[in-house]
């Protein structure tokens, strides 16, 4: 007998849409759980002890099994369910150069995503008076270097997708990862022309259906930040990654911490 | 007819040693070619066209076939030369967790590896006059908070190894991390002291003889650094991931940049 898998996600996290949406596209039957991470929920200890020590989503359960990472998600769903081969790969090349490429994007694209988060969210998070252009400094390199290695490197080929002829799940992960940036408005149009292949790639993987599906949250509310002056309430006041976090750590439940060296000096005591 | 393999790599970096490791540990066939990043070798715009455009190491080459990122080598090695299953997981939750840990692994214990690289090799390479405080105390986050999260959650269970019972390639990846460290004393013992588990896995993954066969480099050349005042010359002038870089960009070939800002207003313009 099958348990009900339990999706834990929040829409506006780039990997819960691209988990979301490799489910959608492979009619794997789940239920959802919106974790409201603009609530001070995935800081508790009962969540960490419970489901991540990260506090970060997305999270699936599986009876008794749970696994996080969006990535090691979809892997994990993708053989349970028998998916595709082209998901994670049709031969052994494919398969390793899928491998290359989510090896590659977490620590560029996936970081540059700082730009968006310390641009449209950290100040509703940490104080409109903070100034975070380090971090979204940090933050344009790894995403302008990652558009560049996008451009040349894996749209090499005029391949259709990242990895070749075939969606595979890097596409889902990587295009969350701009649809966040094109809610954002965080990357200039002459950036985006620069990279023209990259452009037109995002432009056809985002116009599937399940891609809009699960990014209509993120370009509603966002624009709801910058056309009409909304702002959310946080009551979190940690970071969950954002990858260019220039002054504290990444995702332990640390809060921003400025020039406040506690941690470590109670790490090293 | 197998063409000869070749490994491009180098014992100070962390990921090449895994790499290294997994294929002895397998009985895998190549040649090694040492790709000397104390040199500008691999910021010259041939390397990186023909190789890898992030001028990395470690990157495999089969024949027509090139693939790099330590964790991707590996897993194409593991399916091709057949592997034993314990390497990527004997299960489907086995392969999971797996995933799941080197995701993880690649936003947290990877970036602290900043505190080693700043502590020991960037004065050498960028100039002993710098001031490489914020990227050590960056690094000093992610590090000590990666060990809680080994501490806590991975050795959980009392397991042997990071993801069971079993040794896989995140063992190999995270205990070749934490090598370096090791070898540059950049954990202080109180750390240490405060992961008794970690302390002990770490202890028993070392003491295999392919982990001693490929960490030899990196200590002996550390202990010279460190007790003997000896410096080496480097004439590479940017960073290969690092992953606590505060002022520039990652490995796309951008020196330590400073408060220059050429970069940005470049791809902006």
């Amino acid at each position: 007998m099958n348990t009900t898998l339990r999706y834990l996600h929040h829409p506006s996290s780039q990997p819960c849409r691209a988990g979301l949406q490799f489910m959608l596209e492979n009619n794997i039957p789940f239920e959802e759980e919106i974790i409201d991470i603009t609530s001070d929920i995935n800081e508790r200890p009962d969540f960490r002890e419970k489901y991540n020590p990260t506090g970060q989503v997305p999270i699936l359960v599986d009876g008794d099994f749970t696994i996080w990472e969006s990535a090691a998600i979809a892997y994990y769903l993708s053989e349970k369910f028998n998916c595709p081969a082209h998901w994670w790969g049709r031969t052994t090349e494919e398969r390793g150069h899928i491998q290359q490429f989510m090896n590659w994007y977490a620590y560029t694209l996936r970081f540059g995503g700082g730009v968006f988060h310390w641009t449209i969210f950290a100040p509703m998070i940490y104080g409109e008076d903070k100034d975070f252009s380090a971090e979204i400094k940090r933050g344009r390199f790894l995403l302008y270097e990652a558009l560049d290695v996008l451009e040349t490197y894996w749209f090499k080929g005029n391949n259709q997708f990242v990895c070749g002829d075939a969606i595979s799940f890097a596409d889902l992960a990587a295009s969350q990862d701009l649809a966040s940036h094109d809610a954002g408005r965080t990357i200039p149009d002459a950036v985006w022309a620069k990279h023209p292949k990259t452009h037109a790639w995002f432009k056809r993987v985002m116009a599937r259906p399940h891609a809009k599906a699960v990014s209509g949250w993120i370009y509603e509310n966002v624009a709801k930040v910058l056309d009409e002056g909304v702002r959310f309430e946080f009551k979190r006041k940690t970071a969950v990654l954002k990858g260019s976090e220039v002054k504290s750590g990444h995702n332990h439940g640390i809060s921003y911490a400025g020039d406040d060296d506690s941690y470590l000096k109670q790490a090293e005591s």
